[in-house]
């Protein structure tokens, strides 16, 4: 078992991050819609074999993304990514960790059903939407 | 038509604001899930008749609520909260701004549909997830 440490990000891990994330958007076909801005992510837990970005304010946490490169996995190193977001999480006064995950993905979904979450779309009907770049600008008429 | 403007919600705003999200969970069904802790939502728009909260950091805007008693509907009071965060969120930096809704409320996907969002759960498969409550707790160990 690979020795872990999840620690927050610094400045000098954006290779690495950077190629994480193009590895993440091949593993869920949607590599077209890698585009790198210059604004960072805000990552919460990052080393040089998995990471995590989440985005807080409030009473919610959203755990943007997690990947663990494949030879890494099935040693818990997802699962230990979730519990230190969750920690920092309540601790920041957050009541909810909400997350999103692909359908086909049946690997992350037993993971985090596992951990206690909730399938809300399976349960309630809820619908992830999305509204990004050009249709984004023209809602907000700039 | 009513006369309607947006705007931040103050302090002693509180009171309406905590009678229209008990009129949305009813609405919603989830009345059994409203949980009134002293910790404020982050208020984007809000006035007597209808009110949003939304959280952001990094690139994405989550719009968390968004609700038009049922008197006021039709005027498009909820597209101007939509066009407004979304103004706001460029503002910030932000590059999407996300937002869930149920799979029966019919009504609402069409506004976004219609207003350029795109349904990801229909698209992609994707799931909302959420942990919270003791699950989370015993999550992150506390």
């Amino acid at each position: 078992m690979a020795f872990v440490m999840i620690r927050e990000a610094k400045e000098g891990d954006c290779g690495n991050i950077l190629r994480l994330i193009r590895e993440l958007a091949e593993y869920e076909k949607l590599s077209d819609q890698v585009k790198i801005s210059e604004e960072g992510p805000c990552v919460v837990g990052y080393g040089l074999y998995y990471f995590s970005y989440s985005t807080w304010k409030g009473r919610n946490i959203y755990l943007e993304d997690i990947y663990v490169k494949p030879e890494y996995r099935g040693q818990g190193i997802g699962s230990k990514i979730i519990k230190k977001v969750a920690e920092v999480a309540l601790d920041k006064g957050c009541s909810q960790l909400r997350l999103a995950v692909l359908d086909w993905n049946k690997r992350a979904m037993d993971l985090y059903k596992a951990l206690g979450a909730q399938d809300l779309t399976e349960a309630e009907g809820w619908h992830c939407f999305r509204f990004e770049g050009e249709a984004m600008r023209e809602l907000a008429g700039k």
